[in-house]
Parts: structure tokens; sequence; C-alpha cells
């Protein structure tokens, strides 16, 4: 059966998170059934990465297969149509050999937080960012952010519920920028835990504002428990931004981390 | 009576447009009635700019009187409560001589606006942006500004409704940029004409696909005559981001080029 990846861009906000539930509507099952009404055919949506309910992103990527072959321009032309109104778009559709999963061939994720920093509260972006009143100190937040790069066990920094067999991640970008009153939090990594991003993001924060220290970033990661960190950021200013694949010819499933 | 400046953030989706009106709700009104809800005190609040039905502002300034003195601070915050849940946000509140006018006193008015330039719609930019799915030529984009940059009469690219008793007025700035997928057209002047920058917008896309050469935006210009114009852009592209006045001790009234 011909294989499609689709980029994807949502507004996470009224969805109950990126995987299909039966109590909210989802990313997944909004694409499901657009994908229903346009081709007549039930299929499973294979996400990259299960976003939590709030979170945004422009740059998912997910796989589906089709019992016949779409034009990539007509697939994607029409499930915009038929997604409608859901606040789901899709960027780009590219035909893939049956090797290529969503989820399993991805080698990096990118994921940005915006935090908003300032004391009235936000109104183009509500929804959109974290309202954070107290200024922050993006220089002590970068200090902070260097404990975390590396091969480290994130137990402090993953939920309690998290079902990763592991805890420990290779973390390679996590960096703190300032645009005005509007502070980006750039980060990648092969994979991530559960609110691994919102749990670092929510103890930065905590740096950015004085009440920790930078070091206390790595105190917390040394003590490999939950309940060392700071506090967990909000989903709504969370977007995953990107995903990577090896280039098709190697795109078989690769081992996680 | 203490007279007081405000910068003013707001989403123009709801509103019918900055100015109070029978049949939709406004910004002004709503400000108003947040006033009245605050302080007990019916005041007109006068805007910089009267912008239209759709259209945004991260930058627009008001002044309004109160017959008691407030710390700016108090004014603020209590102005976002009371605005809530309209979609306004008060930025900054300054304590200003009655010499100051928002309107009168302005001497620059900046806006921005923005197209998402790709196939698919805007998601998290809906009611944000204008999507053009034709690729736009931004170099020859900024050329066709270039022909509008001075003093002009512009009859051409104003409203056939706009009430100015002239139609002369000089701009400074008309400038294209890209990033991604997203141009912004970035343009400020003492003053504009109704519709002046859509009009503008929508000539200037017009010349990014192709259908117009630059040079046409200066014979449109020449022609003095309002059906010479390409296309008027939507309001929703459209942010009234900064208004500048002379330093406070200069701030009496202007005249109006």
């Amino acid at each position: 059966m011909p294989r499609y990846k689709l980029t994807i861009e949502y507004d996470g906000t009224p969805f109950g998170g990126w995987q299909r539930q039966e109590n909210a509507p989802s990313v997944q099952g909004e694409l499901e059934q657009a994908i229903l009404r346009m081709t007549g055919e039930e299929v499973t949506v294979f996400g990259a990465g299960r976003t939590d309910a709030g979170v945004h992103a422009f740059g998912q990527v997910a796989h589906i297969d089709l019992s016949r072959e779409w034009s990539a321009e007509k697939l994607r032309g029409g499930l915009n149509y038929h997604v409608r109104p859901a606040p789901i778009g899709i960027l780009r559709v590219e035909a893939v050999p049956e090797t290529f999963h969503a989820r399993f061939s991805a080698v990096r994720r990118y994921y940005v937080y915006r935090i908003l920093n300032r004391r009235s509260p936000p109104v183009l972006d509500r929804d959109r960012v974290w309202h954070v009143t107290r200024p922050l100190d993006v220089d002590a937040m970068n200090e902070g952010a260097r404990y975390l790069i590396g091969k480290h066990d994130f137990t402090t920094y993953r939920s309690a519920h998290c079902q990763s067999a592991s805890p420990v991640k290779t973390l390679d970008v996590l960096e703190v920028r300032q645009h005005g009153d509007l502070i980006e939090i750039h980060t990648n990594a092969r994979s991530f835990l559960h609110n691994q991003v919102r749990s670092m993001v929510g103890s930065l924060k905590m740096v950015g504002e004085g009440s920790w220290t930078p070091e206390r970033m790595g105190i917390a990661l040394e003590a490999r428990d939950r309940r060392a960190c700071g506090m967990v950021a909000p989903p709504w200013g969370l977007y995953l931004s990107q995903v990577d694949y090896p280039p098709i010819s190697e795109s078989a499933p690769a081992p996680q981390d």
C-alpha cells in the first residue's frame, strides 16, 4: 500500500492532545476523520510525537497508508479541505517507502517554548505563550540550561507517568533567546521523555526569576528524583517545530535510544 | 483633570473597528466600558488611529481624562482586569500634560502588514495574516514600493470614502521583508489616508505575483484615480504597531500635514 508522510501544523487549544481518545477531540482523530471523508478509508494516523492537550505544532510529522495512489498535491489540498473547521493544516505531503515510520524512523525532534515576559496579559498571543510577569534573567537561564546538555538520567525532569523504559536521554540543544518581551527556549534531541521539555522550562523559569540558582538545574538533575523538579510549564507555550529523518534510502525504523 | 496616555494591543477580529458604533462591539467602546466599571466615570477614549474592522494593533495609543489621580501601575492593572474578556490589553499607562492629544500630537504612525505566502491555509495565524498562495517575488515588490516613497497625491491609494481634506501625504518607509513563508510589509509616515496601507499592500501583492510590473505602482500613483488601484488587501493582515510623539515638553497638538 502507498505510504504518505504528512507535515502538520495545529493549534492545540481545542484538543485533548495528539492521541485519539474517548472524551475529547484529538488531532489524530480529526485527521483520521478527514481521511475517511476524503477517501472513504478508515486508517490510523501515526504521529512522530504524542503532544499533550494544549500543545501546538508547526512541524509535527505523521504517516498514513492508503489503498490507492494519490498525487501529493491532491492529497494535501483534499485533506486541508476535509479537516476544516478543525485548526489543523497539512503543510506537505510526500510519498515514502513502507520502511518509513513517522515515530520509529525519527532521528531528531525539535521543540520551541514561548514565554511572554511582561506585566500585561497576552492578547494577540492568547493561548500561544506562557505569561510570566516577573522579569526573567536570560543569561542565568542559559547558564542553568548548560547543566542539562549531554547524556543524563532525566528522572527529575520527566512526568511520574512517563512510560519510557529508560530515563536516560541525550539532550543536544537547550538555548534561551530573547526578542523584546518574548523569550524563546529552543531544544532538540533524538527523543524526549514525557513532559521533559515542560519540566526543564518550568525549572529554567525559576532560575530566570531568581528563585533558583543556575547550579540548581544540575543539582536537581543529579538527584534523579521527580520531587526535585522546579515546576512544569503549562502546555500552551509549547510547539513541536520539526522532526528529522535520515535520507529516504536509509529510513528503516531506527532503534530508540 | 489628570490626562493619561494608554498604549494598547488588540485582536481586531471581533470588533467593528476602533470607533464606537451602534451595531458592533468596538475597541473604543470596550475601553470606555472598562473605565466606567473601574472608576465610575463616563469618559471618551481618544485614539491615535481609527483602525477598521478586523485590523489589529500592538501599539495603538489613546488618551483619557479622569477626575482623580491614579498611579500608572494601578490604572494599567485595573483596566486590564475590567476590559476582560475582550481581547484588548493595556501595555503601558503614562500621566501626560493636558496638551498631549493621542491623535493630534502624533508625529509618526507605523504599520506592519503580514502575508502568509504558502499553499496551505493559516492555522496558528488564522485571522492574523493574509493568505496568498501564489509565490510572491519580494524583490519586485520592493522595487514597486520605491515609487510610492516621498510626498505624493495618494488619491489612487485611498478609499473613495476617505474624509481627509487633502490626498497629499509624505510616505517615509515602505519595505517588504521575507522570513520563511511570512512576508512582512513595514511602513511609516506622519499620517495615512483611509485604507492607504491596505491599498498599497494589495497593489504590491499584484506586483509580487507578476500581474503588475513594479513600474505600474508609479503609473497608478500618477493617475491620481482610485480606479487605478490594484486591489485592497484584507484587514486581518494589518497591525498598527507604533505611534510616535514629540518629547512631552513639546507635545502640544501639531498641525496635520
